[in-house]
């Protein structure tokens, strides 16, 4: 997760909403790490998870990650969510909780409908308290 | 949404699920037309309707797509529900419905939820027999 967090760090100083991502392997080695760029690409879709996932199935050659876990700063939204599902990863860490746009443990929760195809294990927490603090400060300063 | 069915055969030539997706803007233009290209990208996100925004976005030069209308040939998943909500499509045509896999009237319900920070304008039905018959065919030819 502190790879995840110095990504996040990265996306705030090109003007980005600072969330940050990355892909590990089932032997516990980095595969992809990403931050935030829709601004960037004028993507809505280049989430921090979504460019990780795109690089890590690139790299694999596969557009699936059996055993792959992903560490993301902030509550998947739905659609990254929905794309973590379709990738199969194994393991779904998320460090701060997002009410207002998640899509794991708040609203669509995407992972508890009979269409979501797999159900990956989901840890929510883990260093929250620097990832929450580091989007506080972004939108904190954004509003100065 | 017959420019959408042409690229979901085209998808089906290239050995994808056929599902096409075009975006049409404000003035009536096509602007972009994708299909489904995850296993030739090895990317779980390549959906046609993901691939139709975001090529959309890059042309306009914005993650937003105001008053802009996307025709997919199928019932979005949640992903690409989420990501049409993202890119704030005004009006949105499926002609398909898909009670396994959809994320619009099944499932997540991407636009019902509180967290959904735009819902757009939605059409089911739009030429349903075709698109649906091109899918029937395309799943019967590959459990043959």
């Amino acid at each position: 997760m502190s790879a995840a967090l110095i990504e996040a760090k990265a996306s705030w100083t090109r003007g980005e909403v600072p969330v940050g991502a990355v892909v590990v392997s089932p032997s516990g080695m980095i595969v992809s790490r990403a931050g935030n760029r829709t601004r960037e690409y004028s993507d809505p879709t280049a989430h921090a998870e979504m460019l990780a996932l795109r690089a890590a199935c690139a790299a694999n050659g596969s557009e699936r990650l059996p055993d792959h876990s992903l560490f993301v700063t902030l509550e998947p939204c739905p659609m990254c969510a929905a794309a973590i599902a379709a990738a199969r990863i194994k393991v779904l860490y998320y460090a701060a909780s997002d009410p207002k746009s998640g899509g794991v443990a708040h609203g669509a929760r995407i992972f508890s409908h009979a269409q979501c195809h797999h159900r990956p294990d989901v840890f929510e927490g883990l260093m929250e308290q620097d990832a929450s603090d580091l989007l506080k400060r972004f939108f904190a300063e954004r509003r100065a």
